[in-house]
């Protein structure tokens, strides 16, 4: 019997790597898929095809989106500041990109259409990024209902599944998962703000949260920082 | 009181127009958006500028997006012929684009959400279109159920409304209401390989339900056809 395929949302982040190491090792044919879609720190898109093809070769896509013409977020808009005074304790941050994930979800799900997938998977994370609306279970679940009404595979036997793999682990079961996986975080970029090289700033939330998901799981930071600053967690 | 925002998707053509009278008529402050997908009818585009400056001069803003590179529809790959041959009675057609209204609505959401609208239009219609799945309505309320839980406007005071207010309207009734509201249907584009001029080729699904739409109402058709070729009912 052949392998069921997967759409993977790989970004070139920590989380959306050590996702497609886990549905890789379900035994799904996976395809990746990313978006240029305007962000700042878009070393994170060299990044994701280095893991695409550490991890196996997959084909990997990208999509060419101009959400920066909507703007209303420090990932995108050059009139937003991304914040590096340290991680919020409350609210959603200026770095949640309006309707980011379902617009991503939605662009894979009819790449998924054409390719034959039904299984969608995605990076969301509940636990270090409770702010993000688009983050929640409730979320996930929401789009795979609405996947199901939304494409001409609507038949009972062909329904469609979004999975958030990642939803209610820390950042160190991550980093430990991913790890045991054999994922060389080396080649992953998380840094809002990532130089070209993919170095990260050190002071932003997603270097922050990163760094402390290494030394939470007690393992080696790979990471590469600008000028050589590691974050203060 | 100052009027409620609205984000109308603006095609170029004769439904999503109509929408745009409707729900101006309704007293909103529109903001329109359109989408350059990669369509091969891409005069469309121009077509819509027309349309929203004809129409009281609301800010239209153009996303682009690669939908081609995902391919899979006669509408936006080279490998997929428009069919000419009259609208088929059953089935999909290769004119569907896997997904294009859930990624439309995606970001016309994440552009709601900065520009402080809550209310989405689309002119999705399931009379003459019943093949597309996501021009149900059940693809429109479960659309409109994702956004309420999607976005960072959450709580009960400020929910999300997605309408499409053409679902149940015959061509001949969107066209008949069109006019009552003065629209000028000269200005917009209908068919799926239109010219640079945006001359309809007369044979396409898109064109012989637009004449058709124009005979039933009972009004002169205003629409350019390539060569002087009407299109055959």
């Amino acid at each position: 019997m052949s392998k069921l395929k997967a759409v993977v949302l790989l970004s070139g982040g920590l989380d959306s790597a050590t996702v497609l190491a886990m549905v890789k090792a379900r035994g799904f044919d996976c395809y990746t898929i990313g978006f240029d879609y305007g962000q700042k720190h878009s070393s994170e898109l060299k990044a994701a095809y280095r893991i695409a093809e550490a991890l196996g070769d997959h084909p990997h896509k990208v999509i060419r989106l101009d959400l920066g013409s909507i703007g209303g977020s420090a990932l995108t808009s050059d009139d937003i500041d991304v914040p590096v005074e340290g991680v919020a304790k409350s609210g959603i941050p200026v770095t949640y990109v309006p309707a980011r994930n379902t617009v991503f979800l939605s662009i894979a799900l009819g790449y998924g259409e054409v390719i034959g997938a039904r299984h969608l998977f995605i990076g969301a994370n509940a636990v270090d990024y409770s702010g993000y609306p688009d983050c929640r279970p409730v979320f996930v679940e929401q789009f795979e209902r609405l996947a199901n009404v939304a494409t001409a595979a609507v038949d009972a036997s062909d329904r469609w599944s979004v999975e958030a793999p990642l939803m209610a682990m820390s950042k160190s079961d991550i980093v430990a998962t991913g790890t045991s996986l054999g994922i060389d975080y080396s080649l992953t970029v998380s840094c809002y703000q990532a130089d070209g090289n993919g170095a990260g700033c050190g002071a932003c939330d997603a270097c922050r949260l990163r760094r402390k998901g290494f030394m939470d799981a007690g393992l080696p930071d790979p990471t590469q920082y600008q000028n050589g600053i590691f974050p203060q967690i």
